[in-house]
């Protein structure tokens, strides 16, 4: 009887040959937050619960996955671990981790995180329970120069044009200017709203009121279709008909940058607004100066990220081929990151790559294609026992080359060796019986093209190199 | 009233400069396996309880993390994950995806894995609940090759060649030796031990009997003392004083590599012994041929491990500078990785580097320092605000040359500038004013001896890659 090796849903696993490109599209992002100065951080994968759940919105506090001892005699242990649950994002330790080292870092504190977060909800179509994150944030201490905010488009324009998975937009939106239209035009920046909640086995359900922010209901706009959003600020909020046509009209003005930054410009609504528009102002002219091409981004009043920790500059880039993923790279400022864990005032501005849902996307859309099984450039067949320890010397060369490369170690005939290296698709293969060593020579396949060429031994890793 | 940012103990976080230096160990691990052809695999960090209870032993079922949904009100998600823990280990895992994704791997599978794993252990001098491991292992299908076992030591040697953390000793056994010399010596393979659990709050406490591997008393024989190791095997295996005597004379053998594969080939015991004798001296022979040098490993009699898991090749690594610390990379050949979930027989050889606990003796040893608290090389300070646009410029080509580059972008002095540069370790400063600008240089200062220079702006990139 053995026992089903089958996967568990919403935890996702690939292939070698899938693996292989999921980790190049990370060394991708990982260089280019490098090349920015930003520093490796890495946090427990565990929390406190009162850690998480101070900063946990709604939606979060459902999906945290709580810990317990399974087997355990000793009852300290048991204990101690029932207040931990694996993290949900890496905002909460990041404001913990700043909070908790304070002293010890230097501002602006620039970090990326790249790291596996956990969300206990039920898998379905692109939303996985155990997935990556990419983050990189800029904590200021007591203020942030608005130049940061300029900054993080140049790190997503690096990361997408050279993850080369076509056409993105870098859509940019500023918070102030969405708080000081619905002041503007008396609409409440929160409301309330109830909900039942469905009966459990032991359980009788419940009414409860949420107080929502208003600008939920635009960043979900796009997504809910605009009667859907007219219908929610009319019943839910309780806008008067021509109030919402005027905020409509203007969430979905659409123009050039440059356009659009005249346009605003010219109204004359409130300092909040003001603000705003010489915020956004001011941001892309710093963009055009870091370099990223004006066809990469626009300005979009659709966008305003529905958390109520954001107070400023928010991003969303879409890709264009892609439109149905939704957003791939998102994030924006935010004056608060820790005051929950430490009396001081810590500012920021960060994006976020969620990698594993953009891949799994990508993937289902034919958008990229795995190729190599494995990092071996070159394997070297067994051809004659006997030269075994010329085989290995010869890897332990291109090895110390930087050349991957495979000894073929089992005793199988040639052609099952061959099919090895065509099936995990290894470019190079590398022959040497007697004859060809007595000449100082070994033949080298190139399995991308057929090609085959006799290389003298003292000249292998320069050939190889060349190739 | 704000909430307390302490760490949880035994999960252990770093500081950036010491993340940098973690990393940077991380990397060397990972180029060596990439160079021998071992491919990335990353498992989910969760398993299902039966996957993980099939294969742990009696430790490992005391310290599986098991998880529950902490506030959901959806009765199918709570329970569901009832049955679910985190992986306590990366071979478990491994034989699980190799099973299920049978069909579709290419044998002999050489895989690599670095993720952390969880035990919720008594966090201890040295022993984390959350920790990195690293491993490699190849998995044959129905067989493989004793070459493979040599290749082991030859990727140990390399990385921790480079890592540069001082001598080590790769130390191998053979445990068909082992299993030969006991049967020879008529000790038992197995022997029964009586252990009382403690009682607990509501819980009485009980007396269990366990079944231990004899082997394990030999794995243990360096920490616990010879004495300690003879009082074992006579109380609680049974074994007559002058059997044990005669072990331990065995055991206790040292000379070089060839003298002791000669006095091991003089014995005349069983054929296990010298099928043992035949692989260990197969497995040195090949070695010498993949370059490694003779003072780096020996046979070591006192090498069995623990795990009734292996079968033959045994490997463990010890830092000279560092005793205590014990073993820092070891493993060893097993005859079945996966008939737990798939009828097919799948032997392997693998090693595994405990990353956190190597890297954590190391530095509370002083044996490493931590250096730059992030990737920059360059930071151009901002000297006079209106020049930002060519400072970004500038930044942007050298991060296109590939060199990680800040600009400071705070408005601050320049002496709280260049403090930034001196306390995050960044090697270079780049100050360029009106002046310089209309001179076409900049000024760069090397931060590791103090030396200024005035560079053309044109061969700034150069200038750099150079230093």
């Amino acid at each position: 009887m053995t026992i089903s090796a089958k996967p568990i849903s919403g935890f996702k696993e690939f292939l070698p040959e899938e693996q292989m490109l999921f980790n190049r599209m990370m060394d991708v992002i990982r260089r280019h937050y490098e090349l920015f100065g930003f520093a490796p951080l890495e946090t427990a994968a565990v929390e406190r619960n009162d850690v998480l759940l101070a900063k946990a919105d709604e939606e979060n506090r459902k999906v945290m996955y709580g810990l317990h001892i399974l087997n355990s005699a000793n009852p300290a242990l048991v204990e101690n671990v029932k207040n931990y649950s694996l993290h949900f994002d890496q905002t909460v330790p990041l404001a913990r981790y700043v909070a908790q080292n304070y002293g010890k870092l230097h501002f602006p504190f620039r970090r990326y995180q790249i790291q596996k977060v956990w969300r206990g909800e039920r898998p379905q179509g692109g939303r996985f329970r155990e997935f990556y994150q990419c983050d990189i944030d800029v904590i200021g201490d007591e203020s942030l120069g608005l130049l940061h905010d300029a900054e993080m488009p140049a790190v997503i324009y690096g990361i997408f044009s050279e993850l080369g998975i076509g056409k993105f937009i870098i859509r940019l939106g500023n918070r102030k200017i969405h708080n000081g239209l619905l002041e503007d035009l008396g609409i409440p920046l929160h409301y309330n709203v109830k909900r039942s909640i469905a009966p459990g086995p032991d359980w009788d359900g419940e009414i409860v009121e949420d107080t929502k922010n208003t600008l939920t209901l635009i960043d979900k706009m796009y997504k809910d279709g605009i009667e859907e959003t007219r219908r929610a600020f009319h019943d839910d909020v309780g806008i008067p008909e021509e109030r919402i046509d005027e905020l409509l009209s203007f969430l979905s003005h659409k123009d050039d940058v440059h356009a659009t930054l005249k346009w605003l410009a010219a109204q004359n609504r409130n300092d909040m607004f003001a603000l705003g528009v010489s915020e956004l102002t001011e941001v892309i002219d710093h963009m055009q100066a870091l370099g990223i091409p004006s066809n990469c981004y626009g300005i979009d009043f659709g966008i305003t990220r529905g958390l109520d920790y954001y107070t400023g500059t928010v991003y969303e880039t879409t890709l264009v081929n892609h439109e149905a993923v939704g957003s791939v790279c998102s994030g924006g400022r935010f004056d608060d990151l820790a005051s929950t864990f430490i009396d001081r005032k810590l500012p920021g501005v960060g994006i976020s790559i969620g990698l594993t849902r953009l891949f799994d996307a990508l993937q289902r859309s034919g958008a990229i294609c795995t190729g190599a099984h494995c990092p071996t450039k070159a394997v070297i067949f067994n051809m004659t026992p006997s030269l075994r320890h010329e085989y290995f010397a010869m890897a332990t060369a291109l090895r110390a080359a930087g050349i991957p490369t495979e000894v073929y170690l089992e005793d199988k005939n040639i052609n099952k060796q061959t099919k090895y290296a065509v099936n995990k698709q290894i470019p190079f293969g590398i022959f040497m019986d007697e004859k060809r060593q007595n000449r100082g020579v070994c033949t080298v396949r190139n399995y991308s093209n057929g090609d085959e060429a006799e290389v003298s031994l003292t000249q292998l890793k320069h050939h190889l190199h060349q190739l």
